[in-house]
């Protein structure tokens, strides 16, 4: 595969999904969200062969990629219910007024149109629901945008059978194949020189990205350069910071030691590979929270690693807690069994010093860092200084008595610092497992995303791909369905800026 | 003023901003939107020394200046209705399904918070409505984001006591006084260091900027190189393309007449001086293309320069339309009377061969462009062709028999081109005069505006300086106000999926 043969293969792809995007976005709702839902009876159809796949080269638990493949197809299947409702779309209405002095006013109506075609990169991590048509793919065509997914090359096949259904789908609708374009690994080769060709093709109107901060900085870089920029949304790094509040450990032995295990099983969940796994815990000095790392580590120190998705992956995994290990201060206070060079242990580290916070970013794998606190006083300021994050958590008991502040006061003062710092707040919880919804934020400040203003999981994510369009003095008969006066879509209103429920 | 300064000037500000952001964005609804009415208030209670020192800077009419006073303080009072209404908070309320299988689902609620401190760059064109306590700072203050105005040295004394009475209003408010700061070009110079240093500061989340392309990227550039990148709103340029159709031609002498005397009236207007200037006109061939063009011809030719906003600007006009006449196939064909050098004539030009439509960058004032064509079906391509702008307009008749295709058949092929291509399409009308209201879009692709996904004018520009957090599990004595159960604020809220009015 040379270079050239690279570029080429963008430039079909991007061509087609050029050519297609006036089709895909003249489709009705009910013609948009059959196609969702079209790709998603069709992955089932080919689910057997999707879930041997994934399996096989993602080397994650076939219980874990059966779940996702549902994940998946209800992501679809959410979409589907987004564009019927067509509350996306935005409508407002503001009728012209034609006796206003000193001027009147025009007739003014606006919705929301597709931006054009969307370059989808997967994310290894999760083989179906975040990579070929997981949720960048689904809420891109639900916005009305064709797709080309750069295929994530640690699962070709899986992305090839994927593709294959959806692509049934598109020629099912009798839309464009350019709807949706899978370029396969196997034949662009997995060189940096795919994904930079595919963002800076002038075809391409938006980005949606899963991986690592390098890779999602680099793909920025490339957009912000091209005469026309477009938004790029990047789901980068994550080290998901709990704060274990003293009136959680207070209770007994047992609260202590049942905590410490759900941690732990948090931390090595899929062998440590998700967004939100939690890296970083803010643990109080003293007996309590003595016995909560020592149960900790004693945990961490019986599980066994779990072949991780890569080769790539598991090295980096190893230097990575080897780097953080070596910082002042940092001590490694527990390790598990290796279970082979791609199963490397689980691990547990302990800062004792004055390590600044930031000191560590993700290491993507099942390893965590514990940071003493000797006054929740002093988790504001800590918490308002570290980098934007995916997500945090506050494990507390409003009832137990731990002396000033109180778990309460010393929440309630945490809380608009985690608001300004985090996509999601969870409370005595762990942000391991993302609720696909209407209400979920998958998404944060700069480096948790490249764009903290929207989401990439859940509904709110079909916002991503579009834009308003205002059309003044439009005449009836040429006014797009959306905005006509008998609104025939039956949507959601803003009229004269009141929100009008369709009857 | 050394450039060291300058730079402390900018710091003291952003510092300020960044510690009143606390204050500001826990302030209620009610709280907020009084805050808005009050610098309403105060900028009229001030109206007269503002309306004499903004048309002595500016060189635009008084009535116009007065015009410009209603249209802040309307638009200051526009937001404070939207922050009472609270729509803008976007709440999603997922309730917990502790019984689903497989898995339980927790608590999820969502909703907006601002963005952090905003820097606001005003436009020179309109020294109220567009710059101190303009639209972007009026969206800002009302999502919860302090501001820090970059002055414009157009109007500085404008600035100044447009400054003096929002401050007046925040410190009535009670609130820190940085919630508001303008960085008075007088005191930090003009050089583009201020603006620099202003997006360069990490205090700052945000900008909102009306202003040249040149500007815009530069400043588009700045925030990119950020360690933590930052969202850019710049309205930078547009050329507004006018399709004057077959049948709008038809009627009559006297129809061809009248729709050439509006057009050079739009295209003069304030000296040209506005964004949304009708810089390029296709024109059919034949007589009654020819007649138009004869009239408009006439009409420049008997309108007289206005004094401009600065020195530079009228100077740039001058050198822009001296390029563009300058350019292969381009004719001037009409030239009003220059009233001294700061108000040069107006001017029209004519394309008669085949220099692409592109090649016309906006000329900042009265300049028009020119471009006929044979057959209403080689507008699409060329249209699509062109780069984003701010509007399109079309004037058509669909009664007119104009062969084929008429007007109405033109126009439908048109419209999704125009979608694609720009952020407001107009019919039969002129694009200057841009309603504040609930479906406005000012805003458009690139260059346009350097993020086409919102608009810069109307009640959707306070999305501009939000993003969702999600609260998981969270403790409902936790809870902030706009997401509690008992929904104290009265807010439209979506509950699994489906809006629900208040009651």
């Amino acid at each position: 595969m040379t270079q050239t043969d690279t570029v080429h293969l963008v430039e079909a792809a991007t061509t087609a999904a050029r050519d297609a995007f006036a089709a895909l976005r003249a489709t009705t709702p009910t013609e948009r969200a059959s196609l969702l839902e079209a790709i998603a009876s069709e992955i089932e159809a080919d689910k057997d062969a999707i879930i041997a796949a994934a399996v096989a080269e993602s080397h994650l638990p076939e219980g874990r990629i059966t779940g996702e493949v549902g994940r998946t197809t209800g992501q679809l299947r959410l979409f589907a219910g987004v564009v019927r409702a067509g509350d996306h779309l935005g409508v407002r209405l503001d009728p012209a007024l034609p006796d206003r002095t000193p001027l009147p006013r025009a007739d003014l109506r606006q919705r929301m149109v597709p931006l054009g075609p969307v370059a989808v990169f997967g994310a290894s991590n999760f083989p179906l629901a975040f990579s070929t048509a997981g949720g960048d793919t689904a809420s891109a065509l639900a916005a009305g945008c064709p797709v080309v997914v750069k295929g994530h090359p640690a699962h070709p096949e899986t992305a090839a059978l994927v593709a294959t259904a959806a692509s049934r789908a598109v020629q099912a609708a009798g839309l464009p194949a350019g709807v949706f374009t899978l370029l396969d690994s196997r034949e662009t080769g997995t060189g940096y020189e795919v994904g930079e060709a595919l963002v800076a093709d002038e075809r391409i109107k938006a980005v949606g990205f899963t991986g690592s901060r390098g890779g999602g900085l680099a793909l920025a870089a490339v957009a912000a350069k091209r005469p026309e920029p477009v938004p790029v949304y990047a789901e980068m790094s994550s080290v998901n910071p709990v704060v274990v509040l003293p009136g959680a450990l207070a209770d007994s032995a047992e609260t202590v030691e049942k905590l410490a295990a759900a941690y732990v099983g948090s931390l090595t969940l899929g062998a440590g590979q998700f967004c939100t796994n939690p890296g970083l815990l803010f643990l109080p000095t003293g007996e309590a929270g003595d016995a909560f790392l020592a149960a900790a580590g004693r945990a961490v120190g019986e599980a066994t690693g779990q072949r991780m998705l890569t080769p790539g992956i598991a090295s980096a995994y190893g230097s990575g807690v080897e780097g953080v290990g070596a910082l002042d201060g940092v001590k490694v206070v527990a390790s598990g069994s290796a279970a082979g060079e791609e199963a490397p242990a689980p691990a547990l580290a302990v800062v004792s010093g004055d390590a600044p916070d930031d000191a560590f970013e993700e290491v993507f794998g099942a390893f965590g860092v514990v940071v003493r606190y000797s006054s929740a006083a002093d988790l504001a300021p800590r918490l308002a200084a570290m980098e934007g994050q995916l997500t945090a958590t506050v494990h507390y008991d409003a009832s137990a008595e731990t002396g000033d502040p109180g778990d309460t006061e010393a929440a309630r003062t945490l809380l608009p610092v985690l608001e300004d710092r985090v996509g999601r707040i969870l409370f005595n919880g762990w942000p391991t497992g993302v609720e696909v919804g209407h209400a979920m934020v998958h998404g944060g400040p700069f480096p948790a995303t490249s764009d903290s203003r929207t989401t990439s999981v859940g509904s709110r994510a079909i916002e991503r791909f579009q834009r308003p369009v205002c059309y003044q003095d439009v005449p009836a008969e040429l006014l797009p369905d959306a905005v006509r006066d008998d609104n025939p879509w039956g949507l959601v209103r803003r009229v004269d800026g009141t929100l009008e429920l369709p009857r």
